[in-house]
Formats: C-alpha cells, sequence, structure tokens
C-alpha cells in the first residue's frame, strides 16, 4: 500500500471549504492539508499585489507541507495570481477558472454566458479571457458582473432572506438582460446562494469547485465515486491565520460537517519565508 | 508661531475616514497623520487577538511619527484593543467608546439606549460596560446587535437602496422592540447609513466620531469653530497598507472629498515592529 496523495488546498478563508467537500466527496482517500488566511481575509477588494504576496505565502507554506498538488480554491488568487502560485509551487497547481470556464462553454446553449465575483475577479477578467481562448470561433458573448455583497450575505448565513433576493436581482439584472442561459459562480461564497441564485435567473450555474474537482480527478487518473456522499472520515488538517469566535459556525455552513479545532499559524509563520 | 499639534488617526481602513471628518472640521489647525490598515481590512469579524496585534503595530507606527496624541477611528480596536494601544502610545490616547457612551447618557430621555456595531465590537460589550459604569444607579436599559452586513452595504454605496432598508430594519428589531430612544452608531462605516438607518427607526443617532473629537477638543483645550465647515486645505499625510482600485471613489465616500495618492506601507515596514 502506497502513502495517500496529499493534496494542498488554500483559501483567503473559509469559502474554500466549499471546493474542500467536493474534494473530499470525490477523492475520499487523498489526504488533504487545508490553509485558510482568515486573519487577513477577504481578499476580494484588495490589490493584485496584494493578493500575489498573500497567495505567494500560502504556497510557500503548502510546499513546506510536501504537498503532491495544490489546489487554489479561492476565484479571486486563481484569477489575480495562478502564475506565483505555479511558480512556488513546484507542484501541478489547479486553479479555479480553467476548469470552469471549459464547463461553462460545454453547458451552455446559446454561447451566451454569464459570470459572476468579487471585485479583483471580476476586474481581472480572467473567467472573460479563458472563455475566449477556449470559446472557438463561433460566436460567443460573455457578461460579468463583481457582486461583493453576496460574499458578506453568506458568511451572514442569510441565505434565503428577501434583501438577498432583492440583491441578487439587482446584481443580475446585467445578466439577464443579456439573456445568459448559464452563469458562473466565480466565487467560493456563491454556491451557499445557488437557490437564491437559481430562484431569481433559471439558468444553467456552474460552480467551479465542483469541475475543479472533475480535473484533480482526471489528473489523478481517478473515477468519480459512485456515492457522491461525504465520507465519514476525512483525513484533513486545518490550517488558519485567526480563529475568530463564529468560526465553527461559519465554517460548518461551507463543509457541512464539524471542522474541530483548526492549527493556528501566526502570519509571522508564513510572512516571513518571502520576503526577500 | 509653535509647531501644530500632531494627532495620529488610525482604523483597520476607510472607514475611519469618517472621523478624520469630524476631526478636520472642528480642529483644521492640527496636523494628522492618519494610517488604514487596507490589506487587512475588516477587523470586525476576526479574533481579540489577531486585532490586538493589528492594533500594537498600527500605535508603534505612529509612535515612530511622534505624534502628540492618538485618535483610535474605529469601534472594532476601541472596544477589544485600545489598553494595548495606550501601552505603547506613551501619549493620550482616544478611543470611540467613552465618548460616545456618554454622549448616548445625555441624549436619552427614557434611559433605553440601543447600539449597533460589528461582531467583535458587540461581543467585546465594551459599550454595554461603559453605558452602566457611568449610567448612574438609575434604571438604565441597553440592547446591542451586531450588524455585520451593513459594513458592506456602506463600502459598496448602497446608502438608500431598499434591500439596505430591509437589512436595517431586521437588525434593528431587537432594539426597537425594546423601545429604546437613541441608538450609537458603533462603527465607522454606519454613519453614512445615518439616513437610512433614521428612516427606520425615529430615534436619536449617536455618531461616536463626532463626539470623540469634540472629546479631543477638550483635551485640546479648543473651542467648536463657528463654521462646520471642511477647511479647503486640510494638512493630512494619508498611509495605507494596500491601495485597490475602488480606493480613491470609497475614501471620497467616507471623507468628503479627495484623498490624493496615500502613501503605501508594505506589511512588512509595520509588521516586525511588535513581534518579540
Amino acid at each position: 500500500m502506497s502513502a495517500p496523495i496529499r493534496i494542498g488546498v488554500f483559501d483567503s478563508g473559509i469559502g474554500g471549504l466549499s471546493v474542500l467537500r467536493h474534494l473530499i466527496t470525490e477523492l475520499p482517500e487523498v489526504h488533504y492539508i487545508y490553509l485558510g488566511d482568515t486573519a487577513r481575509v477577504p481578499y476580494g477588494n484588495k490589490s493584485v499585489a496584494t493578493i500575489a504576496h498573500y497567495a505567494a505565502q500560502s504556497a510557500t507554506f503548502l510546499r513546506s507541507k510536501g504537498v503532491d498538488m495544490i489546489v487554489v480554491a479561492c476565484n479571486t488568487v486563481s484569477s489575480a495570481a495562478l502564475d506565483i502560485v505555479e511558480a512556488i509551487a513546484h507542484v501541478p497547481v489547479v486553479g479555479m477558472i480553467e476548469p470552469a470556464a471549459r464547463a461553462a462553454l460545454e453547458l451552455t446553449r446559446t454561447r451566451r454566458i454569464g459570470v459572476i465575483g468579487t471585485r479583483a475577479t471580476i476586474e481581472s477578467d480572467a473567467y472573460t479571457l479563458a472563455l475566449y481562448t477556449h470559446g472557438g470561433s463561433e460566436r460567443l458573448t460573455v457578461v460579468q458582473h463583481a457582486c461583493p455583497l453576496l460574499v458578506a450575505l453568506a458568511e451572514e448565513g442569510w441565505l434565503a432572506h428577501p434583501a438577498t433576493l432583492a440583491i441578487i436581482e439587482e446584481y443580475l439584472r446585467p445578466l439577464l438582460d443579456e439573456t445568459v442561459d448559464t452563469i458562473i459562480l466565480g466565487c467560493t461564497h456563491f454556491p451557499l446562494l445557488a437557490d437564491a441564485i437559481g430562484q431569481v435567473a433559471p439558468v444553467t450555474l456552474v460552480d467551479p469547485g465542483y469541475w475543479a474537482t472533475r480535473h484533480v480527478q482526471r489528473m489523478l487518473g481517478s473515477h468519480a465515486t459512485s456515492e457522491h456522499r461525504l465520507p465519514r472520515t476525512a483525513r484533513v488538517e486545518y490550517y488558519v491565520t485567526d480563529v475568530p469566535n463564529n468560526f465553527a459556525a461559519v465554517a460548518r455552513q461551507f463543509l457541512g460537517f464539524d471542522i474541530g479545532q483548526p492549527h493556528r499559524l501566526s502570519l509571522e509563520e508564513i510572512t516571513p519565508i518571502v520576503t526577500q
């Protein structure tokens, strides 16, 4: 019996747990090391320089843990700083953008695709670029919109509140005006709001965490599990840079089960590594 | 002519600019040094340990700038870590809590006071403690509620949106059920929403930034200006740890005028100072 594959997963905070959930479900035999930078969350309203700096620190930490692969479980980092993570990782790196863009292109029937995400993700144009790159020569329409309030609503757990629906309606209007038939949920918080988003927009929703997991499966030559259930005992080491009071409750919302007591990393432990 | 007084003002990000605005208006002759930790904003959902660590770094930086006084222009830091700032500052420190609590006690007629703020501010019970400490022996009722979504709404500029009103209604219900006649706006973002809050709750609203400014005036022996207008040329040095794309627009919303190009501090410049 060979040692289990080790996959490092990192995010700006706890949203990446919605990606980890897919990974655990589809690839329960893997040993996961999860890092959430909860002391500096969120990244979505920050500059590319700062996001890249933080991402480099997280990648360096995971590399020190001897992982065989890194999944960037954060759309903001995937769109703004994937190249830096790849340069540091020395192992294969899977981001959110490419798998989700390819899935959206397969799923759309009208070739009119919407993208929602944080301000940083949308301003990077990463999804638009990936869609046009892989979209072939036929006419393709992409409409994107930054939805920063949805992050706060998901963390607050207001998943079906009338105010949430009103905000989603306002944010999605430009996408629905352009009659998109597929929307990429380009932030790890948004799958929690999938029901509310589906109520406002009866279109195909693409969860990048799911499609990135499928991509990881292909890379590992693994088959989809037949059960699609969370295994009872996933082997995960959790590291976070801060443990606020409501951490356990919010983590449960994203992961679907209790995380237990995560390891607390001080910023000093990850900060000096990439300072030159 | 003596050198102008130098006041250091710091916040987790840009919300403190709503406090700086009061200071500039009432005390235009002072030289201000403002520090916003925009690379790690917000603090309101983080642990006391992390908030204290960040606050210590900001206080150390301002001390290195030779300020004569520090205004903690952040309710979260004022409620969770004022003692650490005082221990580091070596100059007088003015926080948001005490001046606002004393003002609320003067303004209430029914002695039923509400407090809203970030999760960290409310969980600290700092306002409740200050109100009961200074409230005398007569019966006093304090009702507090954490309103994290209001921070995101203020930054997004949705100051009068129907969704904003719906969210405020939900947050204020426990306060209005207890028929408070005065509400402390215990987060520097909330004064931007004062009109919307006033629409939902026809009560006296207490802006801690204003009352902290009055307190600073008294400490300096200065009289209130007769004009109450923003001076044309305020002398302010702005330092921030990150400059995201929308920084200028959001700063203008809080300050009322353009901030110009702030100095960008790298986290390394403020991080090692308090590492032991």
